[in-house]
């Protein structure tokens, strides 16, 4: 089928069979409620990959919602970013060659793209989030990697018992967070078990007056190193928290997953000694594992270097081209702006949404949110984190995640947070389809409260 | 520069500026000693990446030569495949969309793609290299991941002291390799310093005879777990290594990374109870940092998997897409013919002209390799390792790596692998250029060798 048409002189060559494949699966009609991916499971005849279709909807091509199913508010995918994305489907593509970078190193012998290393600051200073002056910065597969590649670096080296020979001796340092907290610390910390560290429980062992503030170690053995894990914003509450524990053995390690304005105002750039970002919840692209640590003593820099080589040998060469390219999008257009604009416009109108609908109800509640001077809008702006921490007010509903769960809304029950599970997270950065789901739910359990109350608490009559 | 030109009828739309900026960027003149990459450093004016030079070529376009630059046949970089690539460029190009798998799970809600395992397996029954079926398929950042991640899931559980309730107890597993080995096996255990393993030097400790001869255990405490690295063919010197260690208490992890009819004749297909074999040293894709384990226990297969997931929530989504399209193009010309021929000859070819030279000489020698059946090829062949294992044969050499660096010839001392000096590893699978100077030096300085001896040992005369 060859035709004579108006072209531009800049014919494709060897590029071409994949930019038609991989826009042919992009054509692909999941209906609104799917998309279809590259590397999908083919479907019978058609040799193309078949709909991958948001919860509760299904069939070939998602057209077919499920009534009956349960919203799905548990995970953290950040799909909300999702359409900003296919909107910029020009600006974001990416061709990878065959013989893309197959060796180990860069030209200045380090597995850390200079170029993407210097897009990463560039971001930090455009949003005012973080300090990167003066600064090491470390790669790693999303934080996940850079949180125990942090504490293993803050960590003094005992020597195992088999050892032999001199070395530092000391004793493991403690690993501490304070409730309701992301449970990987816990869970990475036990299951890598070291004889440099152990994980000890919450930060209020270890101060002063056993409460939330500020203060001075208390019990601590001479010698011994305290690392605290300190997530700001919070999840699951999205409380911008400080460090509990402070005094010469306290080490703090930031989370700062989600100190993007889609979800908090910045108050003001991060100084700290030690601070893990992550690309899943600034552009959404959780599935690329790429993160960051910006990291202010050499020593403690070189120990996340040895960690990235001796695990993995550093990021996959493929993702950090594909993070290059989606930071360049983010910067590309006003510096970032257009990216925390769509973030925080959708965080705000879910927000808005879902205050409207649990405002009507005595039987549950959302944690308050603080509002901030912003440096980023240079103005005022309440949070809009990426969680609802919904609680049950009836005393005898203990139980919170399955008051939800019998309603048909999967949350996250708050002792997997170690706290009760009278909280529960509520995700709402998955897709709309997911958000809209979850409210139309949690409305109609509200409603029935609502019915029961003006039928004088009796549901049944 | 609109002109009239015969086209077919697929019009690209958003794919077409990344595809042309791609092609741009290959289309950079390196001199055939050097590549540009999309995320190279930008050179000043024309916004397009730096050519980045093979080892001893430099200028903008790589065609400046420095003679007395040394040869570098140090590091494993697996270039000598990168022809192989370039002249499949179409077949093995990849687009991936701005929005391509944001989320971090696969349907099936697992973080490994059911397309690219579907492919592994179908590589292996190609090749004849391992038995997949009924075994289960862990995906990591390299073999480098999975090595680790299958010393944990094969020790036992040891409570930590601070750990309270109960737990199954037991003693920290025991590491061991045999020398030469590779070194991050030690490297690695020692830094990830467990309270579940420790490593422990040489399997010769653990052997009742003392030597090399397969063995039951002795010294082993009751209870006591010894893990043995087995790199079979074996870095540094190729040899088709079998454990050491036999009996109840030994499990053996069978790092396989050189199990390719590029680098041996494959005998049999290994039935293990868990290897692990990598990307980078079958399509030569260092860089993207992507492997696999076949394990046969569920146990530790399910064990892997955390690992996997508390280390680095699985392998980036983008990696795995890449690798996809690289077995793809591997598997679709001739399930893989074309790609072991292609290594198979390249090294072959090396080895020849390394004999060759090698061959003049008294005063060194190399390994000697082995000749199999093999079950890929169906016949007899003869291996032809990644690296070189030089001997210096004159006692007095026993700095064999120094009397190499004299002569300008970079090689990766004996010591590394936990021999000795007396010999160098030299690496045979990085680019051509590197190659041929390494045979260029060598020639030069066994010609010297030559003269010294007609000349009656009085170099100086």
């Amino acid at each position: 089928n060859l035709y004579f048409s108006v072209v531009d002189d800049r014919g494709l060559s060897w590029s071409r069979g994949a930019a038609e494949e991989a826009e042919a699966v992009a054509a692909i009609s999941c209906s609104g409620h799917g998309r279809a991916y590259l590397d999908g499971v083919i479907s019978g005849g058609g040799g193309l990959p078949v709909c991958e279709c948001n919860t509760c909807y299904g069939g070939s091509d998602c057209s077919q919602f499920s009534p009956s199913c349960s919203a799905d508010a548990d995970g953290g995918n950040p799909l909300f970013l999702e359409p900003f994305w296919r909107k910029r489907a020009a600006a974001s593509a990416l061709v990878v060659s065959g013989w893309h970078r197959m060796g180990y190193s860069f030209p200045d012998g380090t597995s850390i793209s200079p170029e993407l290393e210097r897009h990463v600051r560039r971001l930090h200073a455009a949003v005012g989030n973080a300090v990167t002056e003066g600064r090491f910065i470390v790669f790693g597969a999303g934080s996940t990697q850079l949180l125990n590649a942090a504490v293993h670096a803050l960590s003094p080296d005992v020597p195992s018992t088999a050892s032999t020979g001199g070395g530092g001796g000391g004793i493991p340092a403690g690993v501490v967070a304070t409730a309701p907290f992301y449970p990987i610390y816990e869970l990475q910390t036990e299951y890598f078990a070291s004889v440099d560290f152990q994980y000890q429980g919450d930060t209020s062992l270890w101060v002063a007056g056993g409460g939330n503030s500020t203060s001075e170690e208390k019990n601590v053995p001479d010698g011994k190193t305290i690392i605290e894990f300190v997530t700001s914003p919070n999840n699951p509450d999205g409380k911008l928290n400080e460090a509990v524990l402070k005094g010469p053995n306290f080490k703090a390690i930031y989370d700062r997953a989600y100190f993007w304005p889609h979800f908090t105002p910045i108050p003001a750039a991060d100084d700290g000694e030690l601070k893990i970002f992550t690309l899943s919840k600034l552009t959404g692209h959780a599935g690329s594992r790429f993160g960051w640590a910006i990291v202010k003593d050499e020593k403690v820099y070189n120990k996340m270097l040895m960690y990235m080589q001796l695990n993995t040998m550093g990021v996959s060469r493929d993702t950090q081209l594909r993070a290059l390219k989606l930071l360049k999008t983010v910067m590309a257009e006003g510096g970032g702006r257009t990216i925390f604009d769509f973030g925080y416009q959708t965080m705000k109108a879910r927000w808005e949404k879902l205050r409207t609908v649990v405002s009507r109800s005595k039987r549950f509640s959302l944690q308050d949110v603080s509002s901030h001077y912003c440096v980023f809008s240079g103005r005022v702006r309440e949070s809009s984190p990426a969680y609802g921490w919904l609680k049950c007010e009836r005393e005898e509903e203990s139980d919170c995640y399955g008051v939800l769960k019998a309603a048909g809304i999967i949350g996250r029950g708050g002792s997997v947070f170690y706290a009760t599970d009278r909280n529960v997270r509520l995700s709402l950065i998955k897709t709309r389809d997911d958000f809209d789901l979850l409210v139309d739910k949690l409305q109609k359990l509200i409603s029935a409260e609502q019915e029961e109350e003006e039928e004088g608490g009796d549901g049944n009559g």
